[in-house]
């Protein structure tokens, strides 16, 4: 017998489900509207090469991944930037600058699954690309903040930090890039000590180390006192100290425009993906362990696949996510529909039920119309359970004079009205 | 270097491309709504076996599949029907019926490239579940033609058939399923004369070879006649003549009904996909070989899942090839909108550009926020170029005597008002 469950990590959405998923999703589509982002889609599978390029370890070991019939070594997505990045080192290579991009979709990763985290995952994701101003970064915490409030969430904040201090710090300290992955994938996973050690392994000093464990420690609501206290620790050191400064100009911006949220920053703080350079963040609610979403600067990406260097800034927004966060929240969504059943009587009456269902939908009225040739009860108990608003049937006796009857499925109570109205009638009642 | 193109036979959809397909799937879903749909979402990755199952030999050799790192055969969903016969067999076995569910998205097959024919493509796909009656046939019949109004397209129509008609002849001439499926494959891709030859030596007797060239072979506009002339021929085989008679009554149920569209009634057509069982049609324009999708009953499908005996009918809709079909024939699309640049003139201005751009995105208005730190000018020429209505100018003499520049792009007229008036200024001027 074939399998018939869905594959492990994968799920169906259900209706309702489906609804709720829909809905976050159309309102990350309307705030990308309202902050002048246009859609761009790419395709769910890429060149193997690509996705791999600069994606982290330990997101590069989870790729689903395989050959098609031609022999292409091909991967599903686990995130939508390097596909823009592609797009910008090629077709988009000389559009005038800003860009302001969004996409929207599934995206793929083998990890192991848990509350919230599945293997097929659904996002929003935008991208200022052209700008190194903090404006651009402030941009990007501004919508994501605007979005979460717009979908009625009441107890979110964001996470913060800046890859450059640790990053700066490391150069410094003469570690090479690939080395630097190594120590930040160990902070990701939060294995502070190891990552220590790590670092002393690639010949960071003694001041060195006791300046890492400083911002690996430094976190607090109060980001000017944070912040403050790092750069002290840091004094020495030239770009951690750059990197500092720009972290704090954009908080200072989002203070100072009203762009309101609560934040936690978090100077040891490091994202999976190695691509980023500067501000990095995650949205987070208390009900939930994994973060709603994430995201940053990444200035040199785009240069990796061929590009102008083109300084950029994005985040991602996981919708399945945030579906899930509502529901902890107890957010009630704005879904309302209303639907009319239109239930013929005999076969006589058949074409005409269709004819009355076709107006009807032309005047934008949902009909479900019966397509099973049950009795008018069996039809209405139906319409009764699936909650549907009213009901018009058309029996053999009202035909004959050209009437059908209405009924208000709520108040049980029918009446029968001229077919010519019928459409007038139902479209007054329903709007 | 790394690969900077799109996977062969994918592509990636531009702002103005990704807005047209995203508009004829939000036509789709509202033509769901309309006829009482609901949304279902399954995965894009089922396993190997249950979308091999009944797909028919031609795409199941054609499909992505590759092993998850858990060793799972796994593929690329090639269509919709196999994952809703999945949850009609599992999840939804106990769901009163008839279920309208509805699904869009991504589906992949590994063909040959050619004018609107990708490896990656976009469907929405319904089906009525739960119905064995000629209403359910008309219902998806009549969606489609009200999608394709609905979108503009004035010249479409459909070709239609009867599996049963076919597949009725070869079983009373005694040919196994199997063989039957080889020889609507040869039907399928137009090979007449291998198809009259593998039946025959699959043991079709000469009457029977006589009766299917009729069949192959009937075509034309006019339902009644095409079918009553093949029902002649067939007057010896009794399960051939109820499907023809099935066909009449769905043909007679559309005319009755008021469901208007242009047809072909072609006895011989079959489609690629193995588990149709009655009706099956696609819909058709003239600028295009391919055709804009294609649908039809299948009443076995989900018993084969392990499911209850349930009859079902559905249409899947080439989304992106209606898009391509709106181009060729000159729709012009409803899609409008208007965004208003903000833009501080120095540092000093740009928290407060920020505090107008949260104002007004709040009365839903779309902002595009100045980023790039640019000289006004600089900024009001790329307003100009990207075609922006209007532009708010903080500059520090009007923000001292609590102002800001209100700039008319297209009148290229601009005054000052008051800070405080804003919003209530530009939504005016907005709507």
């Amino acid at each position: 017998m074939t399998k018939i469950q869905t594959v492990r990590g994968m799920r169906d959405f259900l209706p309702s489900d489906a609804e709720k998923l829909r809905y976050v999703e159309a309102v990350a589509k309307k705030v990308a509207g309202l902050h002048g982002f246009e859609e761009i889609i790419t395709p769910l599978v890429e060149h193997y090469d690509l996705l791999a390029a600069k994606s982290g370890e330990e997101i590069k070991a989870r790729m689903y991944s395989f050959e098609d019939l031609g022999g292409r070594k091909l991967a599903l997505r686990p995130e939508f930037t390097a596909s823009i990045a592609r797009l910008m080192a090629s077709t988009l290579r000389n559009e005038p600058k800003p860009l302001r991009l969004f996409s929207t979709g599934t995206l793929y990763r083998y990890d192991e699954p848990q509350f919230g985290r599945y293997r097929e995952f659904w996002q929003s994701n935008f991208e200022i690309i052209g700008s190194s101003r903090p404006e651009a970064d402030v941009e990007v915490l501004s919508l994501t903040n605007h979005l979460l409030q717009k979908l009625g969430l009441s107890n979110f904040w964001f996470k913060i930090g800046h890859v450059g201090i640790l990053r700066g710090l490391l150069s410094e300290e003469g570690v090479r890039d690939e080395h630097q992955n190594s120590v930040m994938q160990l902070l990701d996973a939060k294995r502070w000590n190891e990552a220590l050690r790590t670092a002393e392994e690639f010949g960071v000093s003694r001041k060195g180390l006791s300046a890492l464990k400083e911002v690996f420690e430094a976190k607090g609501k109060d980001a000017s006192k944070v912040l403050t206290e790092v750069k002290k620790k840091l004094e020495e050191y030239e770009s951690p100290v750059t990197a500092v400064d720009n972290l704090q100009q954009i908080i200072e911006l989002c203070k100072e425009s009203g762009v309101k949220f609560n934040m936690s920053i978090e100077t040891g703080f490091a994202r999976g993906l190695e691509y980023y350079t500067g501000m990095i963040f995650e949205p987070l609610v208390p009900e939930m362990e994994i973060s709603l979403g994430g995201g940053g600067r990444y200035d040199k990406l785009v240069e990796l696949f061929g590009g102008e260097p083109t300084p950029a800034v994005g985040v991602a927004h996981g919708l399945d996510r945030i579906a899930l966060a509502i529901d902890k929240q107890n957010v009630t969504l704005k879904i309302s529909k209303k639907i009319v059943a239109v239930i013929p009587i005999g076969e006589e009456a058949v074409s005409k039920a269709f004819a009355i269902a076709l107006q009807l939908r032309k005047r934008g009225l949902a009909v479900e119309l019966e397509v099973m040739g049950r009795t008018v009860s069996r039809a209405l108990q139906d319409a009764d359970r699936r909650k549907m608003a009213y009901a018009v049937i058309l029996g053999p006796k009202e035909l004959e004079k050209g009437k059908v009857m209405l009924r208000d499925m709520k108040k049980r109570q029918q009446r029968p009205i001229n077919i010519d109205d019928i459409s007038e009638e139902v479209s007054k009642k329903m709007s």
